[in-house]
């Protein structure tokens, strides 16, 4: 259970149901606070709740976004009267051909490309800046390749703050201007991401006031997926799926899914069904893969090597409790070839019509690799989350997708086209 | 009104409320069929019903999408049995630092970018589908440049139909990927948008399976549009906004809005309050908006050259229906000029994080200006319609949008940056 009780005199914060940080590693609590490291043992802090009774009826009543789902987030009461981009209440869409194109009964495809930014970065990003006001920041920051750039620079300027986002200067043109068109202040930097990540560690420490979503305002950010668990239950009829996938960056997406179908449990908002969880990589940057096969506890860092940029995380931070996740649930791990990542996306855009980046790429062809090798279940129901959108990663689908024809503007001609 | 009484029995299909065709020229009216054009006249037609009662409850019962609406669109009463992309339920967005930018009171974005594919397109190919199906079409086709070719590929593939989309070799490379990836049958032209048409036109009138959803199924169609109309009046707490700002391509969109909004306070779902209509060109191609100023009935064709190419369409279809509405209405209609329209993108986004493709550029452009002349009451409260993505559209950012700066991995160098 992740609900404890610490004394509210601890904080002067108001952060919902939030009480206190507790170290993932060592438990030791402090008060709520802008901390992300544990005083103790340098551990991840993580956001600890006591969330008292929480009923289906008032979630209902919410509002169509992740807000209703303030009562388990670390966000104020008042979260909705600042402004905010309001992601979430995306689509759970039934995918009756694909599951027939896989072979299985039933597939849910979580469509998270409907979000404001057309990524699940905006929930994360959503509940960082709610966060991040009422801890006292001014600024929202990131480091990123891309879809966090965009969701941090939207958010931003929907609010009104000032923006530092800092990317590689070798990012694709397309990501840096749905960046900059949001007119916070976009810094390219000549290094790659892990230089980037450094450099926005060291800011973080000497400006007080700048949000790092991702770095000083972690604990707080990564509960925004959480909402991606809890809108799969609830859209489900308020219970679990048998099995989901997830595809694997830091790996913090597939901990708080996880942490989402427990909490739903225990609060009695579904029946605590059992659920397998399964992870997603690319095979270019399989590092939790790897180390999920091999049957080790820790994930030795890896230089990625993928089309999925987005995911290309060579040293994910929550790679241990990753495994912790899937083998609790009896899930699995698989990585894929990036030949495999494009064919994952044109299945899901050819049986749906629904258009993913690479990341959803991996995460179909992940799914169609643990279904061939019997690992996913063909008879129990299965979730894949699609996190983010075709539009934006292009570039991947090289020449593989094309028209069928080009021809002079004669009626015949088109004709003749569709017979080849 | 424009609800009739025609005997169910003169038709054999079941498409909801909608009881017959009618011309919206001479009045005549056919069974519904898979025609487009007055037997009598060769006006064209339009959807005529017998609604019958339609309450509230039963709209906010419905589904998510613009299936709530099926009681007043020409949809089978099953429609939610066969797979559709299932769009609509679009973010209604208070947009408070663009109304205080624009000196204004109050300004709400309806913001379609979050439909399957990004655009108003879904909704309409959604009703097309539906409807097409019904009367006994096998593939689904458009003429198109763009935004109706990722949708209607997109949902044929949902459905698991073939699809024939004709576009001109001469598109962009985002446009013709993101049509192509869903596996159905693109054709590239060599000629430009016009060509295209009148091969579709030629290709509809020879098979008679075809639905190419603009052209033989168009009075259908067409009616897709109405749900924007809808869900944004019952968005604002089932009223009529007091202004609300259209872009005009072929002035569909415009006239259905305002007979969405006519048919909910006819109806009695809203107070029939008094609202104006405004249409939003570029004036690289503004048939319509010159037509208005110079107090003209018809509208004559232009050549289109401008960044808006979604709204480039030089003789545009209902441009006599759409002067009807705004002078009807009390609106007004403008146009602006291409580095109008990107300020439009980049004010929209700068200011309350939503990115749009040049078509809600123009949109937000001809807000300003109708706000700045004056014909935009500032104290009334005005809805924009963005109807489209601005990931499609990148090339018209140009270099105008881009990195505050581009430096070396240091801290130092980003604060300097930031200092500039």
């Amino acid at each position: 259970m992740t609900a404890v009780s610490v004394p509210s005199a601890t904080t002067s914060f108001d952060l919902g149901p939030a009480r206190a940080l507790s170290c993932r590693e060592c438990g030791h609590q402090t008060p709520l606070a802008p901390e992300y490291a544990c005083l103790e043992c340098f551990g991840p802090l993580e956001v600890a709740y006591d969330f008292g009774r929480v009923r289906r009826e008032d979630i209902e009543a919410g509002p169509r976004s992740i807000w209703r789902y303030r009562g388990l987030l670390p966000v104020p009461s008042n979260v909705e009267s600042h402004p905010n981009t309001n992601p979430g209440a995306t689509r759970l869409v039934e995918a009756d051909r694909l599951a027939k194109a896989l072979g299985v009964r039933k597939v849910w495809v979580k469509d998270d490309t409907g979000n404001p930014t057309h990524s699940f970065k905006d929930r994360v990003v959503g509940v960082a800046l709610a966060a991040a006001r009422e801890l006292g920041f001014k600024v929202l920051a990131c480091p990123s390749t891309g879809n966090l750039a965009n969701a941090v620079a939207a958010a931003a300027a929907r609010a009104g703050w000032q923006s530092v986002v800092l990317v590689p200067s070798s990012l694709e043109q397309a990501k840096i201007l749905m960046t900059a068109v949001y007119g916070g202040n976009l810094i390219t930097v000549d290094g790659n991401y892990d230089d980037v990540n450094r450099l926005a560690q060291e800011l973080a420490a000497e400006h007080e006031d700048w949000a790092f979503v991702n770095v000083n305002v972690r604990p707080y950010y990564a509960e925004g997926s959480k909402t991606l668990g809890y809108e799969v239950a609830e859209q489900l009829g308020w219970r679990l799926p048998d099995q989901i996938v997830v595809p694997i960056a830091s790996g913090s997406q597939l901990t708080k899914v996880d942490k989402a179908f427990r909490e739903f449990g225990e609060l009695g908002l579904v029946d605590a069904t059992p659920y397998k969880v399964f992870g997603a990589q690319a095979t270019g940057c399989s590092p939790v893969s790897a180390a999920f096969k091999s049957g080790q506890d820790v994930v030795t860092p890896v230089r990625p090597d993928t089309i999925a940029r987005s995911l290309a995380i060579g040293a994910p931070a929550d790679g241990p409790y990753v495994l912790d996740a899937v083998r609790r649930t009896n899930g699995a791990i698989e990585d894929v070839t990036d030949e495999e990542v494009v064919e994952g996306i044109r299945l899901l855009a050819r049986t749906e019509g629904i258009f993913a980046e690479t990341a959803g790429g991996v995460t179909v062809a992940t799914a169609k690799k643990l279904i061939e090798t019997g690992r996913l279940d063909p008879d129990a129901e299965t979730v894949l989350l699609i996190t983010g959108d075709g539009l934006k990663t292009l570039d991947a689908l090289g020449d593989r997708v094309g028209p069928r024809a080009n021809v002079p503007p004669s009626a015949e001609a088109v004709l003749n086209a569709l017979k080849d």
